[in-house]
């Protein structure tokens, strides 16, 4: 499967092109395609040397809207202050088959700790993956990846044993991504519902900061726990 | 210490009753004092039946003014539609040095699951617990509790392997939350924040709730995982 990691220069990046490289075909885009290129280098060299022979996929370097264009899936491993921008320069380039993930979190720092701030629409509070489906129209969104360590994640020999909440409204697209979350040792996906449900799982990350600056819990995702 | 439970003759109000009469005086209020009477006693029995001779503190009942006017901590354990109607009942009857915990969680039935619906205000989206404090300006708030299984709280046998995320803006309310947090067998109290990081604690609820109808992971909780 192809999958594009557009901003894919970042921690997040790293962590997703290094884990999904065994048996994917990774694009990295940034907003230079010679940075994109350079960072998949770096990236490959890293797989290669944990995966060795058994690794069946590849990581590539280019610009966003060309990884935008030859990808199955796009995933926006980008900080919300740059998503903008980038879907701007990738919006002509998707098509309704594929699948956008998007782990974006609007947030804001406060005097102590940071603060989800979604995006208020006709008087209701909506998520940035909602509003990307309604600036998209046609192509199906899927909210996951928000709670992961960037930097546990970056590291393949990690295990890491958290719950992935996903959001979509897309069945067939929600599945691809389930999919792909089962693929790294030992995530565990659980559908919260649909795109809407996105509000809170963009929530966690501001809330997982704070656990780290005020209660010293660091570099930590959530699980359910029964 | 003297804890009010209000419109505590829900599964919420049961459960924290049960819990913490081993040590403290729990006051059970409801919009009609002789239903918190009712409840109150219910409840002493099955304290009284499970903590036996180790058991310290007692359960009275009356109505919600009157149990938040004797209470050192009042706790909201209603609904988010009645919280308005209870707020507006006992607002004359509290004091700046007492604390108000607010687990209340405004959220919605849309076609497919919950969704959390915190306030706008100045076009920006609050927490019911911040909207509170502005409220009862000077009577300090904390938040927590909204992701407890009110069910399992609710079996004094049942031990809660959960964190408990905490926000608010008075240190020493915060303090007292996390001990009688503590005291509940082996709840872990996290402070994530000021009060405004509620909002992102308020989010739980329904995602939890989503969790169980799109998941089957019933009566969760969360934990954050290292």
């Amino acid at each position: 499967m192809k999958i594009a990691l557009l901003g894919g220069t970042g921690d997040m990046g790293e962590g997703l092109a290094l884990r999904w490289s065994k048996s994917h075909e990774v694009i990295i885009g940034s907003r230079e395609a010679s940075k994109g290129a350079k960072a998949a280098a770096d990236y490959l060299a890293k797989a290669k040397a944990f995966y060795g022979d058994s690794m069946a996929g590849s990581i590539s370097g280019t610009s966003n809207p060309e990884a935008a264009a030859e990808a199955e899936i796009v995933v926006l491993t980008i900080p919300h202050e740059f998503a903008a921008s980038t879907i701007m320069s990738i919006k002509d380039r998707l098509n309704p088959k594929q699948v956008l993930v998007s782990p974006v979190v609007p947030m804001i720092k406060i005097e102590k700790g940071m603060v989800y701030s979604p995006i208020i629409k006709d008087g209701r509070a909506i998520s940035y993956a909602e509003s990307l489906a309604q600036e998209l129209q046609g192509i199906p969104v899927v909210a996951a990846y928000h709670a992961i360590s960037a930097k546990k994640l970056a590291n393949p020999a990690t295990i890491l044993n958290y719950d992935v909440p996903i959001a979509g409204d897309d069945p067939g697209a929600v599945e691809l991504v389930t999919k792909l979350t089962k693929e790294i040792p030992n995530l565990r996906p659980v559908y919260v519902g649909p795109l809407r449900a996105s509000l809170m799982i963009e929530s966690l990350t501001p809330m997982i900061i704070n656990a780290a600056i005020f209660s010293k819990i660091k570099d930590a995702s959530i699980a359910f726990v029964q």
